[in-house]
């Protein structure tokens, strides 16, 4: 399942990726430890070979952390709680750090009351949401992160042809005995915009049911989402239950959005301000306001970690000895793919399509710092 | 959207209904309370017009009570808990009873630390999974629900043909100002196995999408379903995401089933005892082993109530006056169709068809009680 090395990929080490990375980021003011924990999020994306979410969006954090749109050091703060929920302000930060500060509260919580959730305001784009919710892991807790960010009114609601809806992701975390761990992650949209962008900027078509074009009919030529066109729901048109999509859609805007006070869908001025009030909000720093939900639970809060643990392997096993499909050679899991990826990638390196790499060379030019990081 | 009244359905009193099934459940043995909370389950599943969850399903419970498959007043008891979590043992009741129960303690946790998240095992069908997120409403909660019952072994996983999960529905209720509340509540395959039994005993045919045949190709027989075709996940075949659905099946299962202890999957047995094993332990009444996961956070745990029941009005407003594809006049948002059913049904009556009310009769001949429930 990883992407094939193709002629116009450069092979690049892990480490160096994210050394550069965190210089990138010390550079833009970020402390040290801030700025290693922004670079994780980032590397571990294209180590698990989500193109979609890391490194090529690089380019896109260093001219928000220098336009002053995104702030690289954020005072990150718990501004109303309960033993087991909280409300963080991101206070505009870069949405890496706010992340992993409001999933930190969130264990914490849990560790004392055997449920945690966060819904957070005044954040900005993350990353890869399945990051957040792998953090519960290692406390054998189960994760759950989702996000009403990502190209808001990239998809209407069923029915409509107006679009609101970011690529809205969830992602949750369940830890299991034999590696790897259970970890989905997911836009709740049929296809992250991400993985439109590169069907496009390869010239490819894509399934029909991913997108419908400017007069609402179902298309297999990515560029046509725009100009009217759209990203469909999970499940497409309502058919084949596309509201059952839009409803996941709706979800993830309410606990992210509605629950913290963040902007929701792509007409968050419109909810709590004028356009002029919007504008004005903009100018003087208010960003984004984009907003995430996390959550963890412990899984000794409901049963012992060895039984569920031991148990989710099983169920697995089960799963992976299904009789395959014609052309089907094996039943995956969620989380296998980035696993493997991850242990390949780590030994042979990370194959960066050129315009990524291109986008490399370009930060590392305007940084005026060198980029080293061929394998 | 309420269900057109055709010349085969026998339109019936909701009041008269549920004061039959009440009548019903009594003489099976349920405490008056028992049979009023179980009756509402089934008759609430009628008023808001989702056909495949309420008294069609009547004699099937009927009959489970009378066999001793499941137990009409389960003492239904917290085995394990933390101050946010808990683990209940269901004593192989009926799920109706359980699922309230199970909700209460969610609701209280949720009361005293912000969230209640309760795992149970040894349930059974508890009927729509929305009635149970709905009990959170009225206490300014957000309401969650889950569970692994219906049609055990009715959808493979991606790639696979061997039918591992059930239905596995989701729904979560979120108050607003003005009603009615969003309410979703889905089956996480593409349709509820129910929608399928309605679409064959009328001889209809389904749209591509929602069943593969027993050679693994797409098919709009819903017959076809049976004789090794399966059901799809929510997103269809892997082109169009059906992985999504996949990952959504595994998650109600682990929540429901591995954190509980309950059954998972259609091959539940194998994943904690050999096939003798399981035959003892079904014959010693250990049952169905049916999971269920329930969740309420509290509103204020994050945010004013007020504040975040007018921006949920906001939000559906904009929703609402999204411009419409062609032939669509509205937008509806998740729990509308069904508020509006109440408001009709409960005034006008609610339309049983005739095989419904042919299974009324069955049940009221079969315990010797008068079925006078016609408007």
């Amino acid at each position: 399942m990883t992407p094939k090395i193709d002629a116009d990929s450069v092979l690049v080490d892990a480490k160096l990726l994210e050394q550069f990375v965190v210089t990138v980021f010390t550079i833009l003011g970020l402390t040290e430890a801030n700025a290693r924990d922004a670079a994780a999020v980032l590397v571990k994306s294209d180590i698990y070979g989500i193109e979609s979410h890391g490194v090529p969006r690089l380019a896109g954090y260093v001219r928000r952390l220098k336009s002053g749109d995104v702030q690289a050091n954020p005072e990150v703060e718990v501004v109303r709680e309960l033993p087991s929920t909280a409300l963080v302000d991101g206070a505009n930060g870069l949405g890496m750090i706010v992340g992993q500060r409001a999933m930190e509260v969130a264990i914490h919580k849990a560790n004392d009351t055997g449920a945690g959730f966060v819904s957070v305001r005044n954040s900005s784009h993350f990353g890869i949401a399945g990051f957040y919710a792998r953090m519960a892991l290692e406390h054998d807790m189960i994760g759950f992160c989702m996000t009403n960010v990502g190209s808001g009114g990239s998809t209407p609601p069923t029915g409509g042809r107006t679009g609101f809806f970011g690529t809205n992701p969830i992602a949750v975390a369940a830890p299991t005995n034999t590696p790897p761990a259970f970890v989905m992650d997911f836009a709740t949209t049929v296809v992250a915009s991400g993985k439109l962008q590169i069907a496009q900027r390869r010239n490819q078509e894509v399934p029909l049911g991913w997108i419908i074009n400017g007069n609402g009919v179902p298309s297999t030529n990515p560029a046509e989402r725009h100009g009217g066109g759209y990203i469909l729901p999970l499940g497409g048109l309502k058919e084949t239950s596309g509201h059952k999509g839009y409803g996941l859609l709706l979800l993830v805007d309410i606990l992210s959005g509605v629950l913290s006070g963040a902007a929701v869908g792509a007409t968050a001025s419109k909810l709590t301000m004028d356009g002029a009030e919007a504008e004005r909000a903009r100018s003087d720093g208010a960003g984004d306001n984009t907003g995430h939900f996390f959550g963890a639970l412990r899984v000794d809060g409901f049963r012992p970690v060895e039984e569920f643990k031991a148990e989710m392997d099983e169920m697995f096993r089960v799963i992976r000895s299904s009789e395959k499909l014609p052309g089907w050679e094996r039943i995956y899991v969620h989380g296998e793919t980035e696993w493997e990826a991850e242990r390949d990638r780590l030994a042979n390196g990370i194959p960066l399509d050129l315009p990524t790499y291109q986008s490399l060379e370009g930060v590392s030019a305007d940084l005026n710092i060198p980029l080293n990081v061929k394998m």
